[in-house]
């Protein structure tokens, strides 16, 4: 298929599509020069934020002072950002707190799942962590079996549901891999690690806001995510915790700060824990990133997740086809699954001399990214990126690497 | 002494201060009907950051996205903004790193400090707890002791130095009480918890901005605090982390993110520890607050600590005279020590019914705050409070109080 068509055929999917509107309500002036496709590393900046987060520090810091912490609902803000990620990620009301980064509610994820497991059966020593995990994941995971007197086994994350046993407390497993971009199955590996007796931590850095994820439908216990990727809430934005409504009264926080105590101006020196999401909490939350982060939230109402799923993948599938017209064979390899139900909403290309060519494709106003040693990652965030960019970047692409 | 009296010597002392001119830098433009006295929970808003805010979220993340993380200098701001605190208290460049929230430092400090002491000392055990804390540094302590097999015991902060033996692993104890505003013995302490062969975690956010603090001078092995007191770095704003040079290579964190990795990008299943402060940070830093408050450091900019110090003095000695000429003896107990050498930058004032009476003075313009059960609390910012601030404070409590 000539470029011709392929871009005949991307104006006419842009033409059709149904979340084309939501770009407008982002940033992206330098849409003619720049095709920006890594969003699934930082999110394009929504237009609510810049004046919801000028009235917070002007009015509501600046003006209220002090008296916001009520007035203006900043004490409240971890749980009802929480509730509005929840939705994005099947979660009902009351289950996800956010702050703090994705390292440490992993920590209070693992240690707090390690606990759950080991209660009433001390024999359960075991941490499964995905082989291939985003690292920070894995050197918590680490340092939180260290503390608790558990030990780590890295194993293939599609091999968790095979390699949970009698000595596995918790399994803490990428929804979606950083590198390959390859999509787990959630709903089977929860199951499988159940059955094992044991306790399993999601981590949906990659997943939240690019595709369905079920935790309450699914039984999953705990999970976490950062929020700067597809939910676009600006630059080491914070993150959340999900805490499995049945398992919150034995949630057993390591990290039990003052926010999650019951009665927080009590300043009882006795810990008590609060009940619900609200146990997750730790210090003063970061009111000036999670109220940007709020506003960011906003572009998500009345975006149904199916919607993006359905486009994440037309705009996958059109990039491979565009991908596989332009470029010679041999020169690139797919290294993110083509099945759908393996694949997340980025495409990993492993090729030769890979950083090189990210930094020529960014100088043509392509914009992914390079992960070592040999992968160039392009994501796809549905709500702004379009069939036409799809196309375009494959065309830079093949013109970066040449005949 | 009369009103007028007390109210003209104000105008004569605001007249000569030489730390007149910083409050224009801050945004009260409502002087006229409110006196704020609650910048040791919630500093003010400085007028710089506003603008700075606004760049870092239109052009820096809306623009330039991800080339940001380099070109705008994102990812060494923890370090950048921990060099700017550490010239405050006392830290020569390269060991305060700034992110996360006091709770979660307090955590890898005393998790930190009890594995340097028990270092071939498997003996020491007891992590000595400041009776009084802030309640949120007991119950991390409490934590970090259970999951380091340490056990708590708290005395009273004065009580420290003579309470570490050879058992003791770590003191923490907070430098100034958040209650009363006693500043405790910082040189004395630390040196008598080393001479007992301990390490000695200080936390500093009731201090930092306030009063001189010299970490290196003293010692101090490890210490942390908040920003959004007397730092005005925004409701929430990230807290740091201190660690002694020396101790740098054997500190050891209980939360090894990617963020503290030798190679972050190497993306390595091994954590290797990177060299210096950066040491102690954890995720992906929360680049909207952490520059929010960059921009409030600015503020500090040709102040010394000395001059800060001796001005808070002397407003608080001021106050205390004013309420004691206008308030009828009896009603009101000072619990804030009248010694210099033990009094930090506020003035608790127990009396009865201190709740309603905090009510009816944010009422009439003087905002100040309540501790249970009987405590009002007054934070006098020597950068923007003057002497008439503290004159007109002590009329309308006298006022609320009745005669």
């Amino acid at each position: 298929m000539s470029d011709l068509d392929l871009a005949q055929e991307a104006r006419r999917l842009d033409a059709a599509d149904a979340l084309r509107a939501k770009r407008e309500e982002f940033a992206l002036d330098d849409h003619d020069t720049t095709v920006y496709l890594d969003g699934n590393s930082l999110g394009a900046l929504p237009r609510a934020v810049p004046a919801r987060l000028a009235d917070v520090v002007e009015r509501e810091w600046g003006r209220l002072r002090i008296r916001s912490w009520t007035e203006s609902g900043w004490w409240t803000a971890p749980e009802r950002v929480g509730d509005r990620i929840g939705r994005l990620v099947g979660a009902a009301p009351g289950q996800v707190v956010a702050g703090d980064s994705t390292s440490v509610n992993v920590f209070k994820a693992v240690v707090a799942a390690a606990r759950l497991a080991a209660d009433g059966d001390g024999g359960r020593d075991e941490i499964l962590v995905d082989a291939a995990t985003f690292p920070t994941d894995g050197y918590i995971a680490a340092s939180a079996a260290r503390l608790t007197g558990c030990r780590i086994r890295a194993v293939d994350a599609g091999d968790v549901a095979s390699a949970a046993g009698p000595r596995t407390a918790v399994a803490l497993v990428n929804h979606v891999d950083y590198r390959t971009g390859r999509l787990h199955d959630l709903p089977g590996t929860t199951a499988a690690v159940h059955a094992a007796g044991g306790r399993v931590v999601w981590d949906l850095c990659h997943s939240a806001g690019a595709l369905p994820v079920a935790l309450d439908a699914d039984g999953v216990d705990l999970a976490v995510g950062c929020t700067y990727k597809y939910l676009n809430g600006g630059p080491g934005s914070p993150a959340y915790l999900y805490v499995r409504r049945e398992l919150q009264p034995r949630f057993d926080s390591p990290l039990p700060g003052w926010n999650s105590h019951a009665d927080p101006f009590g300043m009882s020196p006795q810990y008590a824990p609060a009940d619900g999401a609200v146990r997750g909490r730790v210090g003063t939350p970061d009111i000036l990133s999670l109220l940007a982060l709020e506003a960011a939230l906003d572009v998500w109402d009345g975006v149904a997740v199916e919607a993006v799923r359905a486009k994440s993948l037309a705009l996958t599938d059109f990039f491979l086809r565009c991908v596989a017209a332009y470029v010679p064979g041999g020169r690139l390899e797919c290294v993110t699954p083509t099945a759908h139900d393996e694949r997340g909403s980025q495409v990993s290309l492993r090729c030769a001399d890979a950083d090189e060519v990210m930094a020529e494709l960014v100088r043509r106003g392509v914009v992914g990214d390079f992960r070592r040693p040999d992968v160039l990652r392009f994501g796809f965030t549905p709500l702004y990126t379009g069939f036409a960019d799809a196309e375009r970047a494959a065309r830079v692409l093949a013109e970066v690497l040449g005949p």
